[in-house]
Parts: structure tokens; sequence; C-alpha cells
């Protein structure tokens, strides 16, 4: 089954919104089997909504509506739609009542233009939306032409998609196609391999992973590995995923750590609670982001319990107990000074692991023997320290997530290789 | 001067990749009078693209393209394209030449497809990219049609878009329209105050506005107020935006902290780095969020020292000295602890500013007197600390943001108010 999305919305083509519902109906109606060739935005004018509708009904006989439901004179989807099918606006009971209970629950006042919100053109299916005033429509034709009418919030948007319109969607699908083809994908995640490593450590098995295909996807994390199954059934597609995705695994063996939107701090909280030990950071460039990133996960006080910000030399002496040699000899950005970052954190918090960054985000700050990017990590489990030096590159902020990372990743693979 | 804009590529169709070009040549037309009325997302299929574009000509006679450019057998923008204006495709030394340059310098091996890049429809403009391999494309004929090819990469249709497009669109639009009219914004930041509040004091001079619209955008940052200025002369639209977003200003006093993407962090050191106070921070359901925020800034370093993350309670009593009883009467989540903290930090980092947060994040840890979302916040600036609670919403990472951000703005009132 072929569908076109259609978003309705000045501000997202004036770029004063990123259409993040475009993500989300992509993904969703491509692993249902629905295929999308077309996407179209334009502006709340009636005319241009009307217009891009018809082209979509003329092109796949479908079209999927966002925006442009809201209670305001510039929501005027219905009314364009409505159009179309020459059918007239009717108030829904339903709605209204609905529209009511959501203004006393939230003490407010309704005014006449949100009563404007439960008319629904005539013979339309109401999908009811528990996240919002406006319902999402459901419109289809004797000729077999469907528009599907959804609020642009985004919120809104995906639990009716979720609930009410895929559901619909593939049974029509199915009704009319028999069994649907889909695309689905699968992403394993690595950090700390280069793309080019990765290639060739995968190159044996790649040609095996067909008729799947493989993407490297390099981030600040490290590089996802996306397979994806085109246009196959879906029990088809998810058997092939699964079988890639656990050889994937196999072959990278400690280099993959995860799955999908997999967090390696959550990854690394794990591995910490089910051997009994607790952690500590001592951070000088990340100045908080392992700290952040640690504490982002639920339940992480449990195994994190603190840190300490050794941005300033005092700080890396004073709370750390860095030695002031150690500092002066070999300088803040060294082996030397990572190592005594982690083992002063493990001592002074009582704890038996410990993270240390130290490093040079930049702009500043850089020399020849030491530039802008040169970073070095530390993690300390029981009694030995592992230490490396990285050099990243990239702005600020990107040298310092990935040494967050980098520092995450070298703490885990002490704690599975033990 | 009317344009559409048509986005190339199977991936956004299938909502593997966010559209972030759409944001940045929304914004950037707009602001230069060129008037946007459509933007199409097709799959990489020359049929898909020929049609798309033939659309955007019939309507508007312009298109501007993103994406199909690369080297593989997927990008045929430019053949869907030619063949649309009746014209072959023929080689550019001087393209070819830049190619072969790039190869040499990163020492990577040409293929007969990056030859295929160089490739030209027969009479049409070559905007040099210097960012990648494949060149903008201008083309236009006789009747007035006109469609720019760009590159899908963001960094390289960025820098194509502002060197090469924009002053050809603006002369081009000036010559056919004569003086163009202009879509621009400007924000004014607040934070700390409800949108209903903010609106109760703006109201009086809200009127005065005209013919600008005020747009209140809520985030986690606070509330920005949007100012637009549609369609007028440049000229005009800069004067009335400096007008009215002065006029906010002064109407908000310390309420507005900056314009456009002025991060709060960086008001704060330079309010630190003016007075020559030296900030430690003591977080606790932040776990370094502040931290990594100060330090994100470059140059924080003058002002910022560190910190402790005190995550479990024996590290508020054993690095920042918060007594143990305060824990025990009162508990981590109290004004009593939070000043504690900031007190305690102060005097450990030696320095005479300190910002401190202790908060319930959720989702756990939440009881009836005490629910999550419930933060205190502390500011010591010299021998005085400021200490208040807020109750905020949202999942846990949106709590803890919210809580950064007002201890900034906590510590920013008492540096302003000073």
């Amino acid at each position: 089954m072929k569908l076109e999305v259609v978003t309705i919305g000045t501000e997202l083509l004036l770029g004063a919104a990123l259409d993040t519902n475009a993500l989300d109906l992509g993904t969703a109606l491509a692993a249902a089997g629905i295929d999308v060739t077309r996407r179209t935005t334009v502006s709340d004018k009636p005319a241009a909504v009307a217009d891009a509708v018809r082209g979509a009904l003329e092109r796949t006989g479908a079209a999927l509506t966002t925006g442009g439901l809201g209670p305001t004179r510039d929501d005027l989807t219905k009314q364009a739609v409505a159009g179309l099918f020459g059918r007239p606006l009717v108030l829904d009971e339903g709605v209204l009542r609905h529209i009511e209970e959501r203004f006393r629950r939230f003490g407010r006042k309704m005014t006449p233009s949100n009563r404007v919100q439960a008319e629904i053109p005539q013979g339309a299916v109401v999908l009811p939306n528990p996240r919002g005033t406006a319902p999402g429509i459901w419109l289809e034709d004797d000729a077999g032409r469907l528009v599907i009418m959804l609020p642009g919030v985004p919120v809104e948007m995906r639990g009716l998609l979720v609930e009410q319109v895929l559901p619909r969607l593939v049974t029509r699908a199915l009704a009319q196609d028999g069994a649907p083809v889909v695309v689905r994908s699968r992403t394993v995640r690595t950090t700390g391999v280069p793309e080019s490593a990765l290639a060739e450590r995968i190159a044996a098995i790649e040609d095996a992973l067909g008729p799947l295909t493989l993407a490297y996807l390099p981030s600040i994390a490290g590089v996802d590995l996306r397979l994806t199954a085109w246009e196959m059934p879906p029990d088809q597609a998810d058997r092939l995923l699964g079988e890639a995705a656990a050889r994937l695994q196999r072959e990278l063996g400690d280099r993959a750590y995860g799955e999908e939107s997999t967090d390696l701090a959550g990854v690394v909280l794990d591995l910490l609670r089910k051997s009994g030990r607790k952690l500590t950071v001592a951070e000088s460039c990340t100045g908080g982001m392992l700290g952040a990133r640690l504490t982002s996960i639920p339940g992480s006080s449990d195994v994190f319990v603190g840190g300490v910000i050794a941005y300033a030399d005092d700080v890396k002496t004073g709370m750390l107990d860095v030695p002031r040699a150690t500092l002066e000899q070999h300088g803040a950005v060294s082996e030397q000074t990572v190592r005594a970052m982690a083992e002063g954190a493990a001592r002074r918090f009582g704890v038996d692991c410990a993270l240390a960054v130290t490093g040079i985000a930049g702009p500043g700050g850089g020399s020849p023997e030491k530039p802008v990017g040169t970073v070095w990590i530390a993690a300390r489990r029981g009694s030995e320290t592992r230490a490396l030096q990285r050099q990243f590159l990239g702005e600020r902020d990107e040298i310092r997530a990935r040494s967050a990372q980098a520092a995450l990743a070298l703490l885990r693979l002490a704690l599975v290789e033990a």
C-alpha cells in the first residue's frame, strides 16, 4: 500500500521548527509495510493544503496529514479535506464532551473556537486522542480514497499513530495487497574502533548478510552498524535481522556494547551493579559530562556515589591528592596525572572503581606537543588502573563528549575482561 | 520571488535521518525574502525526482533541490533535471580538476564514478563546493525556469547556500520583483517566569509591537519570546525588530537574560569574570550537568574552578561538610541541606561563589511530601546564600536540566542585583 505524507504548518516552511514528526512517521510506516512515496510540506493556507492532498490522492489514493487541527483561524485542514470529499463538517457530540472534560480537568475556560475542534467531516471515523483536544480523523470514501488527519503536536501525533492509525492501516493494506512487505532496521552499537577497522573485521561475513544491507553510521558515541531488511514479509525481515545482528555481535565480541539506543553509561552501571562495585569520577576537561551521563540513568545511585569536577589544578591537588610535583613535571594532561586523579578519587570516595579524564578540549590551550584534542583517560577497577591517550578531532563539545564515551568504554572493557 | 524546495533521499522518507537541511533552508530563504511555498521529499528514483521538480516549476518557476549529487548509482538528480530541461550532461574540466585535487590531498584513489560528479547539464553554472566533491549547480533557461541543485550533506549544503545561492537569488529576485520583502525573526530569552506571568507583564506593550508578531516559545531553558517581521523590506524589518527587542528587554528588566541562542551559563560566567569572582558547584540530582554546562563555554576555566558531584549522602558529608544531623533532620532534599552544600563547596574550594542543587529527579524516590520534581537550589555570592524551592514537571532529564537552568538563573540575579 502506497501513501503520501502531507505536513501542514507555515512555521515548518520558515524553518522555525524541526520536523521531527517526519522521522517518526517514516520509520513507523516503513516498518509496518506502508510505502511512503512522498512527503509534502505546505503552509496552513486551505488552498495549499487542498492542492497537496489532491495531488497525493491522485498519485497514491491515500494521504496522511499532520497539523492544522488546532483551534485557531490558521487551522483549516479539516475544511480543506472535507471540501475535497464534498462533505460538510458536523459537530461530534463525543468529541465535544471529551474537549469539555479536558478543559474542566485543567481548570481552563473553553472558548467557541475550541468547539470547532469537535467538528468532523460527515462520515469520518474519529480517532480518540487522550493527549490533546483535537482527535485524529480517518476519512475514506466509496472510491477508496483515504485521508488520515493527525494533530501536529509530536506526542499526540505519535500516540495516535501507534494506537489508532497503524493497526487500521495494516488491516487495510492486508485486505488490499495481501501479505505486506516491510522495511525494518536493527542497529548494533560499537565504540572505540575506527570505521575502517570495523569494515576489515566484518568483511568476511558482510557478503553473508545479504539480502540485508549494512550501513556504517559514525557518531560521537562510536560507529553504529545499521542492518536493514528491504521490502520483505515481516517475519522474514525480523528473522534475518535477528540472525544478522547475532552474527555481527559474535564477530565483534567486546567491541559491540549493545543494540538500538542502548546507552554505554547504562551498560557500565549494569556491569558494576552485577559485580557489586561502586563508581566515582574525576573530571577535568569533561567538566561534569561523565557524571551527567551516568546520573541520567534512573537508579544510578545504586552504583554511582558522585565525584569531583577538577577543572583547576588546585582542585586536582586539593580534592584528589594529585601530587603537585606530578602536575609540574608531566603537566595536567598526562598519564601520570590521569592515573593520580583516578586513584585519588577512588581513595577519597572509598570505592573500588573510578574514571578520570583530563585533556585539551580547545579552542585554546593546545601546543605542538599536546594539540587540542589530546585526552588522557583512566579507569580504575579494584587495585588496577588502565590509562590510555586518545587524540580526538572536532569542536570543543565534540571532543568532550568523545572523551566521556571513551572513558566509559575503557571501564567497560576492564569489567568484561576481568 | 517564489520557490519550492525538493529534498531527495529515500532515507528521509524512511525516517532514517532527520531533515536538518529543511530548517536551515527555511530560515535563510525567508530571511532573504524568498517565499518558500512548498517542500517536497521524494526517494532517489529519477522519475520521482523529475515529477517533483516538474510540479515545482509549474507552480512557481523555481526549485531548489538537495541530495542525489553523490557518486553512487542512486544519485541521479542531475540526470532527472537535465532531462526536464532537454540538456545533455557534459564533463566540466574545472570540476574534474577540483575532484582529482581533493582525492590527491586525502590520499584516496579516485574511481570512475567520482568522475561522474564532474558532469554538469549543458549551459549550467557551476557553484564551487570547497567542502566536498559534488559542486552545486544553477540551471536556468530562457523561459525563466530555474533549478538550483545542492548536495545533501548539511555542511556542504549550508556553505553553498550562504556563499553562492543566497547572493544570486537576492539579485535575481531584485531584478524580477524590485525591492524584496523578507520574513525575519529576533528572539529575547527569559527564564524562571511562567508564560502567563510574562504575558501579563508584556500585555501593555504587546499592541505597540504591531506589525510584528510575538510568539511565546517555552522550552527547558525558559520561555523565549520570538518577534517576527512578516513580508516587509529588510531595512524596515531589522529596524522594527531592533526597536521591539529593546522595548521587550526594557519591560522585562532582569527577567530577560539575552537574545537569540545566548547561553545563560555564558552570561553567568561573564558576570563573574567582570566582578573578579570564582565559582564552584555542588551537584546532587543534576549529577554534573551544571559543571558540564559551565565548562561547555570556552574560557570558563578563568572563573570556574570545579566542584563536587555529591550524589550519595556520604559524599555530601565527607566532601562538602554537610552535617549528618542536617541530613537526618531535614533530608537530602531540603533548604538546610542545599545551603550547607553551597557553603561547604565555597569553603572547600576557597572561592566566593557557589551553586548547589539537590532534588528528586524521578522516576523513583518521590513521596507525598516531596514528590518527584521537588528541587532545592542555592546560590552563594560572597557571604550571602540565597535558596529557593522549585517544583518541576517532566521526565528525569527534563527535571535535571530545568534545575541546572534555575540554579544559573538564581546566581545571575544575585550578581546583577548586587
